[in-house]
């Protein structure tokens, strides 16, 4: 049994509580209890109590949507417009992968530090299934189909079942076997519904890139404009046509659990469509600023009832993992909204809402939730009267990572 | 006579033109001579000569705008309304001065690492003329009037001239006394008056907060709203009204070489007042941000003439004063523009726009121009085709720094 206390505990409840002085008690991976540090330590005399003065305590952080296998970009791959980003994609895939080992452990390092105990990791090859496997994160790990040529849907599927033995014969009570479909542009109608019904089936979380660019609706709704010209041009087929409409597809994933990454360029009778499906959508700001110059209407969600939940997504379109830096730019990238008011919902859309998404059981301080926990050292905070905002403009690594109760990652380790 | 090469040059002029492995030469605080480095080590056989590959060479950042001398905030100021933090300004003025002189040591070691070599420093009590002075930085040491009390406006007017006798004393080639008016809200027009005359007098440059909140452009226009109330609760003056409305305040630098700051609410036409009176506009994004909720539209500055120049403000309203992180920020806080060819337009924002408007002699790559120089590391840049774009998302910490010519900052010192 263990204390651990701090000048800020964040609850991340809905209402954002915040005890001044708070603590949380937890065993077996279990949160026991929450109140004043010094409730607790006389409540509890016999665990082991640690107080961090000047810091933040509050539920470790979850990634909904990330690709690790990607982490070897930085100049490689061309931002400004999704198709260039695309083509760029696909000529330059080859050297992306060289010694992509390194990279990925360098990244799940990072991800550690920057405070997150949980991600939701989209796997295209199976490279990041060991690494992933073996590190101290909970993982839902997303094995991805994609492919639009009919006479290959037999041999993706296979592909795809392999990967998802290997994710199954590695599967622990951090390490999670899920399933994703790339996207009803790149993904052809009969494999996603393959994929969507494997995944009712063996109850796995279902992760899918939806409406991202303005191309991909126009292709879907039209088959024209740039992905036509990308299917001449990488897979020689002058032909191809989109197989759903984006309403269509989201037909699919009835019955599904699923999270909708993106969503830029769905307008409100799909958003409601997703909603009614029990669908979360997660947002990547930074990412689509960079390849598509615009952010997600938070407005519009919340008038249909959905919290905002944000992601890094990978490297291939961000410069940094951490969603410590992805709260801060978000801040940034919505001056209209109030910013300590703003800030609890973007905490919120990185613990509660998106642990939430990953279907885990933390995310918030409340007795029976898991104990992933993250300590942040932010000299003043005890002094702050806008302790949301001045975690998320201060803070830029972990003091400490609990993930199930034990201490994955500390600033001097 | 020296020799610097990278991957690399960006010569910030105004077609932002990059040599790839390009090189300067600079003799005597002066470049020399730009070209490939290995044409110029062909034609100076004489010179020292070190490249650095994979990295960016560029002219020295200016920050045009800064208070040294709130460097101690952190969590103490109020953020979210122009209002409600100025309150907070003065309500914890105090104790935001204790142990200064170690925070601006601090802070200027931190401009020095981000790769700035010049600042536009405004001093309100005259803290950071003795560090600012003997430190390597370039300087305009803007000596701030503030007061809208007519009975102290010879008292204040006083205490400025010492001040500025104390800058004097310091000046230099690198250090340039300069003069400030802090605001035509809270500043009487008659104090106002006898600052710009002054400047013109003695040929200084001055800088101005313009029109930062809504609520100073209806203090100006009505004399009502939040400095009603600011004015009867801090200085027991409830009858105090304002002495000038924005135009005519302009009106009064007439013949001053003067930077605006901040300039969110001003309408068209008093930027071309600002424009006609040969002025430059300063924008600070993140502090706008966070005080008011607010970009500048930079479109309008665009269709009157005026350049994108960037500072960064103090910490009283902002996290860091690094340029590169301003950049970063600015990049997404405005998602409309495409990411490459608005990253070239903010480089030219805080180096050759933003030193112009300090009315120094760097900030471009060309013959007889300041050796003000910045080498950033920024591995996999000889492979960007967005070689702008990578820079501002990739760049942390300057590798070196050159002023005048000399180093006067290495990573590794």
């Amino acid at each position: 049994m263990k204390i651990l206390g701090a000048s800020k505990l964040f609850c991340c409840d809905e209402k954002f509580s915040i005890i001044d002085n708070g603590g949380v008690v937890f065993e077996g991976g279990k949160i026991l209890d929450f109140a004043t540090f010094e409730t607790l330590k006389a409540k509890y005399p016999q665990a082991k109590a640690s107080f961090y003065p000047e810091s933040v305590l509050l539920p470790a952080l979850s990634n909904p949507h990330i690709h690790f296998e990607f982490s070897n970009n930085k100049t490689t791959l061309v931002y400004g417009d999704f198709g260039e980003w695309l083509d760029s994609v696909i000529e330059k895939r080859e050297g992306l992968f060289e010694d992509l080992q390194n990279s990925i452990q360098r990244e799940i390092d990072n991800t550690l530090k920057s405070g997150i105990a949980s991600v939701g990791a989209i796997s295209s090859y199976g490279f990041d299934i060991a690494p992933l496997s073996s590190s101290p994160l909970r993982v839902q790990l997303f094995n991805e189909a994609i492919g639009s040529n009919p006479a290959l849907i037999d041999a993706l599927y296979s592909n795809l079942l392999a990967r998802l033995q290997e994710s199954d014969n590695h599967s622990s009570e951090r390490f999670y076997p899920a399933l994703s479909i790339h996207s009803p542009y790149s993904t052809h109608k009969l494999l996603a519904q393959k994929v969507a019904e494997l995944a009712k089936e063996r109850d796995l979380l279902l992760s899918v890139h939806f409406l991202e660019s303005k191309h991909e609706l126009e292709w879907l709704n039209h088959s024209s404009g740039f992905f036509k010209s990308f299917f001449t041009k990488h897979f020689g087929n002058p032909n191809a046509t989109s197989t759903l409409t984006p309403s269509e597809f989201l037909s699919l994933l009835e019955g599904n659990k699923a999270l909708f990454v993106h969503c830029l360029f769905a307008d409100t009778p799909l958003l409601e469509q997703i909603h009614s499906l029990g669908g979360k959508i997660i947002s990547s700001p930074r990412s689509n600023r960079l390849l598509n110059n615009a952010y997600l209407d938070l407005d519009r969600l919340k008038s249909i009832g959905l919290p905002t939940i944000l992601s890094t997504d990978g490297l291939s379109s961000n410069f940094s993992l951490s969603l410590l830096d992805e709260l801060r730019y978000t801040l940034f990238a919505y001056p209209q909204y109030s910013p300590n008011e703003f800030a609890k919902e973007l905490v919120l859309g990185v613990t509660k809402h998106s642990n939430q998404a990953l279907g885990f059981n933390g995310g918030e301080i409340a007795i029976g939730k898991d104990a992933d926990l993250a300590l942040f050292d932010i000299e003043g905070i005890s002094q702050s009267s806008q302790e949301a905002l001045s975690f998320i403009l201060h803070s830029q690594k972990a003091q400490e990572l609990y993930i199930n109760g034990i201490r994955e990652y500390a600033n001097d380790f």
